[in-house]
């Protein structure tokens, strides 16, 4: 049997979302257990009496991490939180991963200093799943903000691990793994990059070279590699640029007149279409790897059909053994 | 009389869409001289006659610089192409700024190397105008590239550049300056993004502080400075996200029946206006700034209209003497 600590009380729609997602999941995820973190009454409440088994418990909590607090003092104060309990209980080994809709620092520094990093591991890296426009598969992209600062030799490891996770995790074969540069020769980008890229040709990953900023989108790699900065710029910008897009979109549908107004209810379908494209709700969240367990991050206002995708994902890193293959990979160089 | 030097054999509608545009601008342009530097025979069958005067001349050279040429290389190489020949008639003085459509790498390096940089300018950088949701006045977005290396002081310097150039040029009123950063809270980014806060913060411009990658479309800042690696991608970005949800949902409006097609014919208005909004020709091309004169690039497929917008700002920069004021600022620190 696999185990999940969920942290039920972080995000917008807590905890109803996150109980109706594990409701959903726990018929189909028969080799796992479930156990959620937070406010046992409000919990008890929104839990049918029959679901509370030895596959769904509940370990009661009385604090929150609320959004606005400062990570690092959230963590060090709020010891009862249901992300902070969550977390220990994972780093005494009673479960095999960590989810959390909560803030997104404090759940970073709960992975790192509490859950803890891998040995050899430089540092952990924060790692969403993005879409591509002519594919369901998506890509990966690591680091996006778990470090402001970034070395080669980090870049390396995160390429690896985020290989190993597009393998065995999105069913990806041989994943083409690119580096987020300034220009596609070899000789791009800064002293990082232009080190990076030596690193990554000469390791065997199916390393294929520069990838720059226009391109991500466009379903050339399955995984890139970036420093936290930039990826962190980048993924906020492209979140930032589709949201203007679709924002200037509807409201040019909805202020050009009454024939645009017919015009946009005979597209209805179309932009449906368009708008499940770029629903990333069936990629699960943003995984923090290259720590004793894993640590999923799903997005403050995720849905039930979000955490429901976040939850598999974190069964299925569990079941396929990341952890352990990343101990036994990179253990071995120190 | 100002003077500026049009290389007119660079990018995908040359020359025919740089002479539309030069002689569109002429009339307006009364104290403006243009000269062309480009394949004598091409251009003469493209002018009429009665235009050739003292205000429109031809410089005749024999070679093109190509996009796919490497930039230092063709530079030394191609000594007569219009570029070069263009670059040395403004080092020269006998021009007051530089204007080409042609490979980005070698026009920076043709700046940098011929027209030379600005005593006192540690790095010059290359400055688009870029749109937001909520105004026609955009906001400019230094450095993008020009420099894949960048340490806190140049930014200082870029930021002040381009706050002068909002002012001056887009006639922005004491210009808001933000920092693209990680976070907003004055501690975040990597070192020498911390450093660059605090030199922002203590200069006698306009700061307002961090702005983040999903905020820079949304008119918060005027001027937005950034290293030049992630300013590259963060710019590249935008421009590979737009153009993947525009072309999407063209693919939606065709591919979803009949029905949405008759949707697609009632909202083309709306369509339009939308795609005006990211229109960025009427805000010129991107400056290369920090130079004894000032290089402006346009985008290698222009059209006309493109390149009478960046004539025009270019006529601007000259006019508003921003060299002289720059040489003023930064030759006093030395």
């Amino acid at each position: 049997m696999r185990t999940i600590a969920i942290d039920a009380m972080g995000g917008e729609h807590a905890p109803k979302a996150i109980i109706d997602a594990v409701l959903h999941a726990k018929p189909e995820l028969k080799q796992t257990k479930f156990v959620l973190f937070g406010d046992e009454e409000k919990l008890k409440k929104s839990i049918p009496a029959d679901q509370l088994d030895d596959r769904l418990t509940i370990v009661p909590t009385t604090e929150v991490i609320e959004d606005q607090d400062e990570p690092v003092k959230a963590i060090q104060k709020k010891k009862n939180s249901s992300m902070v309990v969550a977390a220990n209980y994972v780093k005494d080994g009673k479960a095999d991963a960590l989810l959390s809709l909560g803030n997104t620092g404090a759940l970073l520094t709960s992975g790192i200093f509490i859950v803890g990093r891998i040995k050899g591991i430089a540092r952990p890296a924060l790692m969403p799943t993005l879409p591509v426009e002519n594919s369901d598969i998506g890509f990966n992209m690591i680091d996006v903000g778990a470090n402001a600062q970034s070395k080669p030799e980090y870049l390396l490891q995160w390429a690896k691990m985020a290989s190993y996770y597009a393998e065995k995790v999105r069913d990806v074969s041989n994943p083409r793994v690119a580096l987020l540069n300034n220009g596609a020769e070899s000789d791009k980008g800064d002293d990082v990059h232009q080190e990076a890229y030596k690193l990554l040709k000469a390791s065997d990953l199916n390393f294929t070279g520069n990838i720059e900023g226009n391109e991500l989108l466009l379903g050339k790699a399955d995984v890139v590699v970036t420093d936290g900065f930039t990826g962190n710029s980048v993924l906020k910008n492209t979140e930032g640029t589709a949201s203007v897009l679709i924002h200037l979109l509807k409201d040019s549908l909805l202020n050009n007149g009454f024939m645009t107004k017919v015009g946009a209810l005979l597209i209805k379908n179309a932009l449906k279409s368009l708008v499940a494209k770029f629903d990333t709700a069936r990629y699960g969240g943003a995984a923090l790897l290259g720590l004793n367990a894993p640590v999923v991050k799903t997005h403050g206002r995720s849905g039930e059909r979000a955490v429901y995708y976040t939850i598999k994902q974190a069964d299925k890193i569990v079941a396929e053994k990341l952890t352990d293959e990343f101990k036994l990979e990179f253990s071995k160089k120190n």
